[in-house]
């Protein structure tokens, strides 16, 4: 690991802007448009969780995704992150949720805990221990970072004993925005009496208050840094490595996608400024206006009245749009207008039946909406395009624009179909 | 027309209640059930606007109904109605909105209206007397009674020198809460200087609150009864033949169904009892609770606590519980339950992906809310059943239940071929 060679007042060494590649992978090219602000905004690292966009050879091929990035283009990423003295620490799944949350319940390991002496945690630890020792004993300058969930309640006795604090340095991590400061303090001591010479903290611009949320909240997250600010001045310097934003795609596999990374880029600006400066201030607002191209910061709403000229922005600009406006609009339409309520409810739309003024009366509003909506989704799928991949466009659309769209595309088609049946 | 035989406080002599038979119609059986209740309330007569329901013969044969009365059960819903010692007094559209709402439209009506001393006005008193002359030559003894719309605006001197004054009695009708009194005094006044010797009012307790309205605000319905009282007050006794308790069952024959008669009754119970009381009070309210077997009346929430016993009180609970509950619940599931939102989107569904995890945090929620519905469902067909035709059933059911319950159902479906594709 490189020394950290900028000058920040920051109590933190290292600042890992975190890539989730599980969801929403962003095309290397515009990876090569963010570097540089994530750099300028004061990130000095990535964590970068590859998931299935690592081109994977061999026995490991199946996990590839279809549009995993290529040999070449890993190069590129990584070649780019030193252009822009980003240091890149890769995040590999071992033993993610999935295994961790089923722990003990394989045949060899019931057996194995039948013995008096042994527990779930020690099975735990000793797993924890086989593959870092075996990272270790292959690469001997690679230190493994682990994710402490499964450490912070084991005993101090056994955490010692097992070892694995000479081969691994916790993340502690922690994504509320009133995280309780004392009990971090409390954690750290306890890792160091156990121990662990280095430790991490990690906590989150995005992607960390709901699966399905797709606009980020900047005070939110902001708050959850001003406390890890906190803590990290509680924290012995010597021991403290970095920190993690991290931006979660999706909280798994088989979630839906959370904000997109342009979506969070305001939330990102702001929580790595007020690292950099040591809380947040007028100047760190306007740090990030100038460094965004926004021209009024809002961090306590989801809507943001400026758009922006930063990479992404655009995507930024209609995603809220679409959030804000699409269903409430389509549902004032089809819900509470008292012309398809009381004269195009489902009954009248089976059967082709329309009231022949009636419809007059909303048939223009339902065109126009059509019509406006249209365009924004055409505008967003081309300004997705230029940063996403195709899938990852099909699967936003789909979750947030379609079903909206589709209902006004079916009052339209449905009303046609009626006035055709009554003339 | 019968002289009125009760003994009441009330100012006006005829208490009709309006029978809208245009969506809804009931079956000859219900209609036993609730003359009595009705008369019971305080109603001594009926409104009876056949519309459609009447078993028209020759030319006018098309407009009849597929379930139109036969002329049998016209018969016997007049022998219950002078059973119950209510006189019935007919309704028949001549001139609805629609013909009035484009009237001087038509060729021949615009040559007429390019004579300088001819107006919209003069052509639809014409109109009117034609219409009423025609009728009184054939049935002398007939009075026609006609909706003040096209009056009220109409110059004292013009209404005076057509002469519908001597031949029909306006019904100044307004249906709501807030009434102005003063107004009303002024245009009965006007009638009365116009030559009009005898006129009529109009009220509402249900189906003027919005055209797809299920549920009643007693209240709302009770202050226009209320503001009602007050304007009988200030007019001259002789003049004022009585009041017509409308509950419109559709706003037109395009429009969805408003409340279903059932579900108006407790308001209809509360306004005639208001009317014969000369206002509300505990005394009414609790013959009101004692008429319709309400353990607690309440006039000031949709949301009723107590059934009733009346003819008709399972179809009241059962629509009530439908209206509160069913596509909230329904919505909660798939719009904020977070294990659906997150991971069984509508890009799931389409693709039959689940996790074989997370879906058992919503699959049981999801299979007890559809069979909860399912058997309302089937209970609310039973009870409709009993007091509509199978059209209305039908009707009502794809307008208030069908479009959540067929949501629910889907998401169910959608959830066994996810959880078949896996497998």
């Amino acid at each position: 690991m490189e020394e950290n060679k900028m000058t920040v007042s920051s109590p933190f060494g290292l600042h890992l802007v975190h890539l989730d590649l599980k969801g929403a992978p962003p095309k290397v090219s515009y990876l090569a448009e963010i570097f540089p602000l994530f750099r300028t905004l004061g990130a000095n690292g990535l964590l970068i969780e590859y998931e299935d966009m690592f081109p994977y050879e061999g026995e490991l091929k199946p996990l590839r995704a279809e549009h995993a990035y290529s040999a070449s283009e890993i190069k590129e990423i990584l070649n780019l992150a030193k252009l822009h003295e980003l240091e890149v620490i890769p995040l590999v799944q071992t033993f993610g949720h999935m295994e961790v949350y089923y722990l003990g319940e394989g045949e060899e390991s019931k057996q194995w805990l039948q013995k008096e002496e042994n527990s779930t945690e020690k099975l735990c630890l000793s797993h924890m221990k086989a593959v870092a020792s075996c990272m270790v004993s292959s690469h001997p300058a690679v230190k493994p970072i682990v994710w402490d969930d499964m450490l912070r309640g084991v005993s101090e006795e056994t955490l010692t004993e097992s070892g694995v604090a000479q081969l691994m340095e916790p993340m502690i991590w922690d994504y509320a925005p009133d995280l309780d400061e004392n009990d971090k303090v409390l954690l750290v001591e306890k890792y160091h009496k156990c121990g662990f010479p280095k430790l991490w903290f990690a906590s989150a611009f995005k992607g960390a208050t709901g699966a399905n949320q797709s606009l980020t909240l900047i005070g939110h997250h902001l708050k959850n840094h001003l406390q890890w600010l906190k803590v990290a001045n509680s924290t012995p310097a010597d021991m403290l490595q970095g920190i993690a934003l991290t931006g979660w795609q999706r909280y798994d596999h088989f979630s839906v996608l959370c904000e997109l990374l342009p979506v969070g880029i305001p939330s990102l600006a702001v929580c790595l400024q007020a690292l950099q400066n040591g809380g947040y201030s007028e100047k760190v607002k306007e740090n990030v206006e100038k460094q965004l191209g926004l021209s009024s910061l809002e961090i306590d709403t989801f809507m943001s009245e400026s758009s922006g000229t930063f990479p992404g922005s655009d995507i930024f600009t209609l995603v809220t749009q679409v959030c804000f406006y699409l269903k409430p609009s389509v549902d004032e339409l089809l819900e509470r207008n008292r012309y398809v309520t009381g004269w195009f409810s489902p009954y009248h739309r089976k059967r082709k039946i329309v009231h022949p003024i009636m419809m007059h009366h909303f048939q223009p509003d339902a065109l126009s909406l059509l019509d406006k909506w249209n365009a924004v989704m055409q505008e967003l799928q081309a300004a997705l395009n230029r940063v996403f991949y195709m899938c990852t466009l099909e699967e936003w659309m789909e979750e947030n624009v379609h079903p909206s769209l589709h209902k006004l595309q079916e009052v339209v088609d449905d009303l046609d179909k009626a006035i055709q049946a009554q003339s």
